[in-house]
């Protein structure tokens, strides 16, 4: 007899800029595997072809005319795709799926930063995904001085990267009052070492991975 | 004592494809600027950079993987930015907008030709329109065999031209019903010849025409 694969788990990384997520996403991923997982990394917006096209055209600091609505309709669409194409058939297999960003960015971004109501972001989030969401969201925190500090480091800011202060204060702000309705999300002190992040980051996983061996399909 | 100008009028031309809306789109530009109207005219999926760059996508008929939602959420993420762009900036200043397709094609294609529910499409409306809607639309009805074969012409086939016979009867099946409960809809036979169709629009434009004069703010 044939025994489908248990589902897989979906978990996200939040943050503002310069959280670190990149470097947390390889060492969660190598974990994983070693635990002999199928992993699949992906990011928001993107993480599909046409997904791709789409945060070219969100992140070009070209497009100064994007109206919040439109932003806010594109990132659902991409995020639609996404699930439909690459995230849920991964999930159905039985992989373990990590993603950079999902729909508590867009409460975070185009919810505090830009003022839409969280009420119409969740009829978005409803008419598009259903009750889709992830298993568990890790959320790296840091004072946003701190995370944009470090995101100079990498190269010219993109059309969200050029946003003000104050912009990214809404969002973190957003993050944090919002992980406090989800039981999902587990807040992580990014303003720590490296070294102390990753361990936090890698025990919390390490626990969800644990909490699911008896029990595969929740 | 200045005074504001009246607010202009958004007529939009519907219907299959082959009908025929390119060249009825010249001549009622060239009668409403002969009555001494500022006409802009447009078109959808598209009409400013970001939307042209989502019709490319969406029309591209390589894009094969794109999910029934998310195009419903490009259509209307595209005609989201083409509103408060483009749409609304013209009315305020007076100017009459006619537009080749609008939310009707999209209950039409993405509803009647795709089967998602009227009722997910006017929730999508409803939170990124709101209540705007054309004051006058012309629907150019033709049957599919005619239209198609007259399309077929024009050249390569698009994502959208590439379906087959099926779609286009649920497409305008969908029209017709749809125009029977809207008011601002008048429906063309687009099967006569041009130089009829041409005067039943020309007509119809100015019944409308007049009909806004001695009351231009309706």
């Amino acid at each position: 007899m044939v025994t489908a694969a248990p589902r897989g788990q979906f978990i996200t990384l939040e943050g503002t800029e310069g959280v670190g997520k990149s470097s947390l996403m390889t060492a969660l991923s190598e974990w994983l595997i070693a635990q002999g997982e199928s992993v699949v990394t992906t990011r928001e917006p993107g993480g599909t072809a046409i997904g791709e096209d789409l945060r070219s055209l969100l992140l070009d600091p070209a497009n100064q005319n994007l109206s919040d609505l439109t932003e806010l309709g594109l990132m659902f669409a991409a995020r639609s795709q996404h699930v439909f194409e690459r995230i849920e058939p991964a999930l159905a297999r039985g992989d373990w799926v990590i993603c950079d960003r999902f729909t508590d960015s867009t409460y975070a971004y185009q919810g505090g930063g830009r003022g839409i109501s969280a009420t119409l972001i969740a009829q978005f989030e409803d008419l598009t995904l259903g009750s889709f969401a992830p298993n568990l969201t890790l959320l790296l925190d840091v004072p946003i001085a701190i995370g944009l500090a470090r995101a100079a480091q990498v190269g010219a800011p993109d059309r969200f990267e050029s946003e003000q202060h104050a912009f990214f204060e809404r969002a973190r702000e957003t993050f944090l009052r919002r992980a406090e309705t989800q039981a999902r999300t587990q807040i992580i002190d990014a303003s720590q070492s490296q070294v102390i992040v990753k361990r936090s980051v890698l025990r919390l996983v390490e626990q969800h991975w644990r909490s699911v061996q008896g029990n595969p399909h929740e």
